[in-house]
């Protein structure tokens, strides 16, 4: 067996639960393991929140200690402050996988690459290198790296966080049964649902189909996570919606109607939402598709047309749902 | 951490592998661990050939001795011998955690409930037992046994295996792209299409529709594994085919053509291929569905159209597609 592979594949599989949702940091996944034996599998979760170093540090401690911590360990600060008090060789005969270089960038609390680097750890393992300059040279305060370790898939993970630093990172998102068809009602489970808000709440931009609008009447709010309601923008030739459409009266949130795709070119995550006509017009924008496959064959709902070319990327259960990760290709 | 899940969780992945293709077995993996370190994951992978602890645990020599070993370790015989010359206390510290009780059957070799007994490791995590009257009782055997760790999820995995006992447990295939369009030529990955061979070469009957016999006109044989062709009956009520379809030309393989599903009542494993009709006069014989899903969307294609709700069991990457097994449920 490659134990190196199957850990940082661990740590990606767990990253890529968190995908989308730590923008505008990068999804980023860690394991840590003792002389072979695993001990704790984390992921960043949110920005301003810890990264996954110090969540699986964490984790680590209380595998080995047997103790539970006092506080919350998605709150950095306190995190690093209790890594640095433990005995100094805590740590010394463990490894870390990490998806990501280590940062080495200092702000509140100490980069993750100096926290790694005082905590003395055995070897510390990274799929690839931060792409962000004055983020990256965490490998260079470190000892003991083992560098490149399933990078190509690490690479994958980390496209988002790399497009959005330059443009939009347009994500696509569809609900379907498993015949592809779409529309037709609520076809996610609440686990999908609930995702989807998620992935609202963090976004720039919900940009949403002018005839979904008109047909569907959506609201787009955030409700499934009480989080609050993204900007939106409809893509539409003319202003002409009926102002009762919900979307309209949610509060804090702005709305706009447009046919200019410019805004595009600006960093940012872009949402999509909408049906057959928004994968037409949009297809030569759309970056990945986020698909939320039904466990059901139907006769009832829509089917779309569209050639497009896809790379199947990372497979998530949601719920009863199946959630698949894919990028477009050939465009 | 719930370790126990963690590592039961990987032997059933990679049990799922080899659905369908261990039949008549059922499909098994195991894991070994030492003092919670990952010393190997290993399923059985054919009738005839090692079981999923005899794998796990030559594997788990290689990792613990650093040595290769020098014979085929899917030849059973020459494993266990292998295993019981080992010295005495070699897995003392061992762990192995199987998705099935280990069978007490005595055959050509020692049943590997009495192997694992005589090699004294120190636990045995099982996560549910074997529902063969007779070849039960291996955990009467073993010592220090933790007994249902995923024991949900083994069921799952050791249903077609149930089903195939008493009746044909019925596989229904279906390659699509991820808009749900069926037909229009090859649509799956050369990895698909030599899974389907496999299955094709195992399963007693291929099952499939006039209709396609008629439009596509296949071979249906296993020539991407070099295997012996299945057996094929063509469902339809009438039998004027054209003796010219590649199908009927098949050295060494019966064909007939049949509108009676009373074969259907016999234990066996009945693989099905077809599309829209099929799926619809099938409907209420199919236990689960075979997606294999290609990372397109499409005009081309044909979608299919039939209500039917199903339960999402397993998802494998096959090359580029999607494979994703599926029960039928409601029915």
């Amino acid at each position: 067996m490659q134990f190196d592979e199957f850990y940082m594949q661990l740590a990606l599989n767990e990253a890529w639960k968190y995908q989308g949702l730590t923008y505008p940091n990068p999804a980023v996944g860690a394991v840590m393991v003792e002389n072979g034996k695993l001990l704790s599998i984390a992921a960043h979760q949110k920005a301003g929140t810890s990264h996954a170093e110090v969540l699986a540090l964490i984790a680590a401690y209380e595998t080995l200690s047997g103790e539970k911590i006092e506080f919350d360990p998605l709150n950095s600060e306190e995190s690093h402050d209790f890594l640095l008090k433990l005995p100094p060789k805590f740590f010394a005969s463990c490894t870390i996988y990490v998806t990501l270089e280590p940062c080495a960038h200092h702000g509140k609390t100490p980069s993750c690459a100096s926290l790694l680097s005082r905590l003395k750890l055995q070897r510390v393992v990274i799929a690839t290198c931060d792409p962000i300059k004055g983020h990256d040279g965490g490998m260079n305060l470190l000892q003991n790296v083992t560098f490149g370790i399933l990078r190509e898939k690490a690479e994958i993970l980390l496209e988002p966080f790399k497009i959005w630093q330059k443009r939009a990172f347009v994500l696509f998102k569809l609900a379907q049964t498993s015949n592809g068809r779409i529309g037709g009602g609520y076809l996610s489970s609440k686990a999908s649902l609930s995702h989807v808000h998620q992935l609202r709440e963090r976004c720039d931009i919900l940009f949403i189909g002018g005839n979904t609008v008109r047909e569907d009447r959506p609201t787009l709010d955030c409700r499934f996570t009480e989080g609050n309601a993204p900007n939106v923008k409809i893509y539409s030739h003319t202003s002409d919606f009926d102002s009762e459409i919900p979307l309209f009266k949610v509060q804090d949130r702005k709305v706009e109607i447009t046919d200019d795709l410019s805004f595009l070119d600006q960093p940012s995550f872009v949402l999509v939402e909408g049906g057959e006509g928004m994968l037409q017009s949009l297809q030569k924008k759309i970056d990945w598709l986020l698909i939320y496959q039904t466990p059901k064959l139907s006769t009832n709902a829509l089917s779309y047309n569209i050639e497009m070319n896809l790379d199947f990327l990372h497979t998530e259960r949601m719920g009863v749902d199946m959630m698949i990760w894919s990028k477009q290709v050939g465009y």
